[in-house]
């Protein structure tokens, strides 16, 4: 075909970002509620005029495209803003993760250069640590939360609101050179070395933003509950989700199960995300808190597999749990157990089995597999055989800032390597078995910690379990387990190890138990390094 | 931002094309039914394998990246195969209209370099006319439809399931070398002049087909009858939203009224998509043939402002009708008359005028505005001012092919120029007003031809009516009509002069009225060119 002509112009390329979502909702659903925070309520033709005040404000102060900005925030108001008002001045977000040491912030500020940090006066004694000793100077911007009061950050010079009347409302904002650019910056916090920064760029954010909307089929207009903290993954896309579908963010500081019930009940809430253990506190919460909650509510669920008592608890409640899957790496969720036809009307516990699967991938990803981690050859779709999972497509971070090392190693043989273990069943759905390294191998069998973690998950008094491998004389390794209980609740080991025995083989069962809380992350991940160590130092409770 | 690493690989990058809707349905929903025809049932698993295997048998047959593949066809099966088999053999899809005459046939394959003509045997006749003295050599195959019979093209060498039968239904697919290349050519009728081949590519393609789902809030698992011609700028990308949602194709030859109401009462038909004309004649079928639907169908009507009985009666049957507007160049609908929430309970006749805009642009469409044509600046939003409806964005045509020149006229000052002249309101919804070359200036005061045929529309016994300017010895131009009833209805000159006054100004009433067929194009547009003929040449009635 003879092209001549055909080229791309000003008329007919655009590039993606999921800044054009927010104009939308501003010029088409401008009067429709965007945020509800405590006594907030701003539509979406304020919250898109907030936003362009704050990037011109950013430029103003002589922030340039490409640089980053960073913010240490709980699920306010200004989190959402930022999500639209950081890339609209060019530069790139920096969500941080606000249950990080002062060390690791600083790390994050020096290696991804910030130029501004904006701060929640509930992190500014951490924040004033961190920027002690940074080795770049910082704008730090004090955010106020009139429900929460506090001091502001010593080193803060000046206040959000401030900083925004400093800017023009009618801001064009800066022209996304190309939609391959950097939109945000995300730290792994992994559980051993140092952290690494994921790069998004706009293409990405906005199909991700948009798949969100076909996973969940979700009309306009949803009301939509902070519970995942914005910090992960940008809250999986969702403020660019919410924007896309004008609905509304109701915000929240803190995950606290009555007062997210109560918000669902009050604005009726149709939707939230959140690891198993966000649903598990729902779900366990009085149930005078959910007396006013009639409407239907969906709920989305990564992290771990959602056990069966979970699934049919929620279902009771009528909410409707949709299980998906992914990493820092591809934009939060990437693939989805999506829910077929012929599974109505199955039995709880299959439903179960089968909702515990990590499943197919996202609507807008091109592919997700599990392969030989060797060869790459795809694994036969038999249940049994176990590979890597690995992604590919558009859903795929650009990278891991300043460290082409890490890149290449994370893209080698044209995928993105995840480093799970995972078996494909004949339906051709992933189920995640392990960790690379955390796999246990006791007399030659592979046993998996998820397995085990999942059927210790089932027992009603537990909150969480972490399985680990303990050193065995004989064996070479045996599982042993790590459980925190439910407030309140109270089981023996010997109870658990019954537990386990209805579900598990026996060479399965955990050889050890401690109790207790678990040491985690600050992306709430249990950091199994630790257990490890503490394996051959504690006392633990062998039965 | 140091990039170093960040760049696109295999891993992190895909073109954006529809086939990767088709891939999904296959693999996660391939037991769904995707073709429901006479007595054909397909399941997307089927449907993938077949167009894989036309792919592959299209390479073997010597078509290479970027050749163009025609088609002259109904709404069946094969059609929805060739809107992926297609692109998935690397060619481009030339859709033709079946309502043409041999030498624009001819002129079309010429000017496309066409190397494949498809043909349904309704066609044959008028493929060997076009194909007589045609300037390439063509690969012709006969598509034979049982429930119509007939017989091939003189021309046809082979038929459709043996060219299908010598293709790999494991086939690939050509890698798409850039979402920029060309997926389809779609000719503009145009009123006067050469009709020109508008090229669409795999990334808008991509965008526009999700941008419908977004418009309808489609979700999944839908079922479509297929009343709008798939050549109708590729049945304004639904194939491609279809495969998306994993929905079912309920496909028909020839828009019948009672055909189509007892599909949609039969398969349940959630959603379908036509001009005016077409959800006129369902409404204006015997009631009977409606007897059997009880649930929501959701219609999309572009190509005029529904009148408020069509809204009216549509509502009452159950149907609830959606305004997009659009040109062959936009890939069809590219603006929306989005409801808004405030609309709900206002007076059916302000309800219709609100419906009956054009509305805001698509959801992933960058831009729509109403500009001067000559400083290129938007017109206030007053309801009142005249300016140019223009497009942005990624929903745009690559341009015209082989044709720099009009494609440089048609994207002069960065926007995509439509020709149509429109008004914006207060709320930002623009309306239509006429054609730039169908005005009418009638003692300096400017009329539109769609105002007048839009209250023409509303009378009960009108079918269509188009209104075109009168040479006037005294007011420069009168209006006049001309007037197609509705099968079995009549009424006179008098009445609907009476009927218009109700509506409109004195100056704006028809002089002539005409009553009769009225002259169209292949794609069903009102040929006003030869009605400016016909009103000098025939007897009107004088009023």
């Amino acid at each position: 075909m003879d092209t001549t002509g055909l080229e791309r112009n000003a008329a007919n390329h655009a590039p993606l970002t999921p800044l054009v979502f927010i104009r939308r909702a501003a010029e088409v659903h401008g009067d429709r509620t965007a945020i509800v925070y405590g006594n907030v309520r701003r539509n979406w033709r304020e919250t898109w005029a907030r936003v362009r005040r704050l990037a011109s404000a950013l430029r103003r102060r002589g922030i340039e495209p490409g640089d980053t900005v960073a913010a240490l925030l709980p699920n306010t108001p200004e989190m959402i803003e930022l999500h639209f008002a950081v890339p609209l001045a060019g530069a790139v977000l920096n969500a941080l993760n606000t249950r990080l040491d002062a060390n690791s912030i600083r790390y994050m500020l020096e290696h991804a250069e910030a130029r501004v940090l904006l701060v929640d006066r509930e992190f500014a004694p951490l924040a004033d640590e961190a920027i002690r000793g940074c080795g770049q100077s910082l704008l730090v911007v004090d955010v106020a939360d009139a429900s929460f009061g506090g001091e502001p950050a010593a080193s803060a010079t000046v206040d959000y609101e401030t900083l925004l009347a400093d800017g023009n409302e009618r801001f064009d904002g800066v022209p996304i050179a190309d939609e391959w650019d950097a939109i945000c910056l995300n730290y792994t916090s992994g559980t051993t070395g140092r952290p690494k920064g994921v790069v998004y760029h706009h293409r990405g954010a906005y199909l991700n933003a948009v798949s969100n909307i076909l996973e969940w089929d979700l009309p306009r207009h949803p009301v939509y509950l902070w519970t995942l903290p914005l910090f992960h993954c940008n809250g999986w896309c969702f403020p660019w989700t919410i924007a896309a579908r004008a609905g509304v963010n109701v915000c929240m500081r803190r995950v606290d199960a009555e007062k997210a019930l109560a918000l669902i009940a009050e604005h009726r809430v149709t939707h939230y995300c959140g690891a198993p253990i966000v649903h598990k506190l729902l779900a366990s919460a009085p149930a005078s808190c959910r007396a006013h909650i009639s409407h239907r509510v969906h709920a989305m669920v990564a992290g771990a597999a959602p056990p069966a008592a979970l699934l049919a608890e929620m279902s009771r409640m009528g909410f409707e749990l949709r299980h998906v899957y992914g990493l820092t790496e591809v934009y939060g969720p990437a693939a989805v157990c999506e829910p077929q036809l012929e599974w109505d009307g199955l039995d709880p516990d299959e439903l179960a089995r089968l909702n515990a699967r990590q499943g197919v991938r996202y609507h807008l990803q091109d592919a997700v597999d599990v392969v030989d981690p060797e060869t790459m050859a795809p694994v036969p779709a038999d249940g049994e055989t176990i590979g890597e999972v690995v992604f590919r497509g558009n859903i795929v971070m650009k990278g891991y800032l300043k460290n082409p090392g890490a890149t290449a190693d994370a893209f080698a043989g044209g995928w993105f390597r995840t480093g799970d273990l995972a078996v494909k069943h004949p339906d051709g759905y992933l189920k995640v078995k392990d960790r690379s390294k955390d796999i246990i191998i006791s007399g030659g069998e592979n046993i998996s910690s998820i397995e085990v973690e999942d059927v210790l998950s089932l027992h009603p008094a537990v909150l969480m379990a972490a399985v680990v491998a303990c050193p065995d004389a004989h064996w070479g390794e045996t599982p042993g387990a790590f459980v925190e209980l439910l407030p309140g609740a109270s089981v023996s080991a010997e109870e658990l190890r019954d537990h386990c025995r209805l579900h598990l083989a026996g060479f399965k069962l955990p050889r050890r138990f401690e109790f207790g809380e678990l040491p985690k992350t600050s992306t709430g991940k249990v950091q199994k390094t630790v257990l490890r160590e503490k394996i051959k130092a504690v006392h633990a409770i062998d039965v």
